[in-house]
C-alpha cells in the first residue's frame, strides 16, 4: 500500500482554555514519525459540533489518515464519534460487545454503569471497536468510501497511549514501507551546547541516521534516528556513528539506550553485590530518591539521610565538628556513614548557596567533586549537585 | 472595541515529529482565556512555505487575531515572518533598531553576529517590533487592511513566554472587555470523582463562576473561574461559592489559592516554632523532599531518613524489634525519632506492597492512618502514602 498522509485532531475545550497540556499530540506525532508516516498538520478544536465537523472536513481534504483524541466520554459534550460518523457517512449502532466491555469495567471497579455510558458503546457500521482496558471509553476505527481512515481514541493519556500502541500502531503499519528506529546516547556532566560543539560535524552531515541533541533534568543526550526497512538495517546504520560519538565524548557517555544514570549505578552495585547509603544536604534527598526508584532498590539501597545543611547530617550521626573544607567534610561524613550503616559504598552531597561538594566512597576508594553553578535557583542546584554526585559514583564503580 | 476571535498557529517541523512538547500552545491558550478572548482552533504546521501559507489563509477566514510561535530564526527554514507578511500583503524592510538589538544581544554574550541573523531584523511596514531580551529573534506584530492582527513570537518557551506577557498581553487587552479570574480550592485525601459527586449541583449550575474539578499528584482541587470587569467584582462572585464548597467538604479542604499541602504544613510549623523529622520506608523520601522544597525548610525541617523497609529505618536507629502491627510500628518509630533527633514533631510513613501505614506525632498527640491502594504501581503508592501522611499531620497541626 502506498504512503499516506496523516493528521492529528485533538478534541477538547479544556485544551483551548489551556487547562491541560497536550501531551497526546507529541506522543502521536512521535509514533507516526517512528512509523515513517507523514504528518503535516495538527489541530486542536473544542467540543463544538459545527467547528469540529469543519475541522474534520478540512483534514479529509488534506490527508487520508485522521487520528483523533478526546470527545469519547459519556456526556452530551462528547461529540467526536458522532461527528466523524457523519463526515464519513457511516451509521452508529449499539454494539453489544462494546457494551459488555464497558459493563465489565464498571464491575471490576465495583460500580454500576450509569445509563449515560451506553453512548460509549455506539460503534460505526463501517469500522471496528478499539479496546480500552484502562477506562470506560472504547475507541474505534472508521472508514469511508473515499479512502479515509479515522482512529478515534480517548483523551486521557493513560488510556490513549496504550490504545495507540496496541490497537492503532499494528493497523498503521500497513500504510508504511519504512520506519524510523532510534538510539539514545546518554551523557552525564557535559552541557548540551558543549556536547553539540564536540559533535557538530557529525550532526551536520548526519542524514541517515540524523543526530539530535537534547538536554533534560541536568544531563544531555543525543538521539540517533535511522530510517530503514528493518531494525537490523537501522542498527547497522546507527552503530558506527555511536562508536564515533563514544570516541569523541569518552567517559562522559554513561550508556546507550539505558533508562537513566541511577539505573546504571544500581546495575553496577548489584553486579558487585554491594549496598550503599546516601547522605544529602540541600538537595531534598534527590539522589536517594532516584536510586530508590530503580528496579534494583531492594538489593542496593540501604539508607538515605537528608537535611538542610551538612551540619544537620553530622549532628544526626552524633559526632563532633566537621572540617571546614566542604569536600573534606563530605569525605569524612562518607567514611562515618560507611562504618555506621555498614555499607561498602557511601555517597555524600552538600549543596549550599549556589555551590556543591560531594564525595563517593567505595570500600577504600574515593571520588570527589565540587563546583559552583550559574545563578538559576534551588531546583537547578539540587538537580546538578545530585547529577554530579551520581556521576562521580558511576565513574568510581566503572574503574573499580 | 468589540470582542475578537483568536487562533494559535505553532510553526515547527520538530513539533510534527514529536521531538518537543508544545507547551507554548497551553501557555498561550491559558493567557487568552484569562483575557476573556475566544480561541476556537489551534494549529501546528511544519517549516513548509506552501502549507504554512495555507494554514494562515484558513485562520484569517475564521479569526481576527492570529498568534504565531516559531520560525523566526536566522536560517532558510525559518519562514513565519515572510509567510505572514505575504498573506497580510505587507512589505518587510531591514529595521535598524531591530538590527542593533540583535547585535547588542551578541555583544552581551561576547560573540559576533553571524551574517544570517540580519534576516531577523526584517520588520513589517504595517507593524511593529516586539522586543526579545532573552534571545536573538525579535518578534513582531503585523496588521492587514481587513482587520487582522498577527503576533509573531519565537519558538523557545523561555523567549516566547516573557514576550507574550510583556509585549503581547498589553496589546491584546484592547480587544477584551472582561477578563477571567480564578481561585483554586485545594482538597486532600478525597478522590476527584467523590469530590465532584459532593459538588455536582454546584458544578451544574455554576456559570459565573464556573467550577472545574481536577486531580493531580494524588490530590484533588476545584477551580472557580469568574468572568468580570475587575478583580474585586470577580472575588465577590467567587467568595460565596467557596463558602458553600467548604461547608460541603469540611476539613478535606486544606486551603484556597495556596501553593501546596507541604507549604501549608510548613507555615503551621513555623507559626508554632516547631521543627520536624520525617522517616519514610518505600516512598523514596518523597514527603521529606516535598517539605524540604518549601520556602520554610530552613526553619522547620530537621532531618529525613529513607529506606526500603521500616525495618531498615529501625535498624538505622540501632534499636531492637518493631511491633508487628504496621501502624503501631510507625507510632513507636515516631516516638523514637522525636527523642533521638529532638524535634517536637515526627512523621513516619511505611509504604509496603500496595498498602501503607503512617503516624504523625506532635508533642504528645498522635494521628495515624493506614490503608490499601488499588493496584496501580509504585509511583502511585508513594504519592498516596506521602499525601495521606502529610494530610494526617496537617489535621493534627490544625487541631493543636
Amino acid at each position: 500500500m502506498s504512503k499516506k498522509r496523516c493528521e492529528i485532531i485533538c478534541v477538547g475545550t479544556e485544551l483551548l482554555l489551556g487547562e491541560i497540556l497536550n501531551i497526546n499530540a507529541q506522543f502521536l506525532a512521535r509514533g507516526l514519525s517512528q512509523l515513517g508516516l507523514d504528518l503535516y498538520i495538527q489541530t486542536v478544536v473544542g467540543d463544538n459540533e459545527a467547528r469540529l465537523k469543519k475541522a474534520i472536513y478540512d483534514a479529509m481534504n488534506r490527508a487520508e489518515i485522521l487520528l483523533f483524541t478526546g470527545g469519547l466520554g459519556p456526556t452530551r459534550d462528547d461529540l467526536t464519534k458522532e461527528a466523524v460518523a457523519e463526515c464519513f457517512q457511516t451509521e452508529l449502532y449499539l454494539d453489544q460487545d462494546a457494551l459488555n466491555e464497558i459493563k465489565a469495567f464498571y464491575a471490576l471497579t465495583k460500580r454500576v454503569m450509569p445509563h449515560n455510558n451506553e453512548k460509549q458503546a455506539l460503534m460505526p457500521r463501517k469500522g471496528q471497536m478499539l479496546k480500552n482496558p484502562h477506562g470506560t471509553a472504547p475507541g474505534c476505527v472508521m472508514w469511508d468510501d473515499k479512502g479515509h481512515t479515522a482512529f478515534l481514541m480517548p483523551g486521557p493519556p493513560r488510556e490513549m497511549m496504550p490504545m495507540f500502541d496496541h490497537e492503532v500502531v499494528p493497523r498503521l503499519k500497513a500504510y508504511s514501507d519504512s520506519a524510523l528506529f532510534s538510539s539514545v546516547v546518554r551523557v552525564a556532566s557535559l552541557g548540551e551546547s558543549r556536547m553539540a560543539e564536540m559533535l557538530q560535524d557529525l550532526m551536520d552531515k548526519g542524514q541517515n541516521p540524523t543526530l539530535a541533541p537534547y538536554a533534560k533534568d541536568g544531563e544531555s543526550s543525543i538521539r540517533l534516528t535511522a530510517r530503514a526497512k528493518t531494525k537490523e538495517e537501522a542498527e547497522a546504520l546507527i552503530k558506527p556513528v555511536i562508536a564515533q560519538i563514544r570516541q569523541r565524548l569518552g567517559k562522559a557517555v554513561y550508556g546507550v539506550d539505558v533508562k537513566n544514570l541511577e539505573s546504571v549505578i544500581a546495575d553496577q552495585l548489584t553486579e558487585k553485590q554491594m549496598s550503599l547509603c546516601v547522605l544529602e544536604a540541600g538537595t531534598g534527598g534527590l539522589a536517594a530518591k532516584r536510586l530508590q526508584e530503580t528496579d534494583r532498590a531492594e538489593d542496593i539501597f540501604r539508607l538515605g539521610l537528608s537535611a538542610n545543611t551538612i551540619e544537620g547530617l553530622y549532628k544526626a550521626l552524633g559526632e563532633g565538628n566537621l572540617p571546614e573544607d566542604p569536600t573534606q567534610a563530605c569525605r569524612e561524613l562518607a567514611a562515618l556513614a560507611q562504618k555506621r550503616f555498614q555499607t561498602p559504598c557511601a555517597l555524600v552531597i552538600n549543596q549550599y548557596g549556589s555551590s556543591y561538594a560531594c564525595a563517593a566512597l567505595l570500600n577504600d576508594k574515593t571520588a570527589e567533586r565540587a563546583g559552583a553553578f550559574p545563578l538559576r535557583g534551588r531546583e537547578y542546584y539540587s538537580l546538578q549537585a545530585a547529577q554530579n554526585a551520581l556521576d562521580a559514583l558511576r565513574l568510581l564503580l566503572e574503574e573499580d
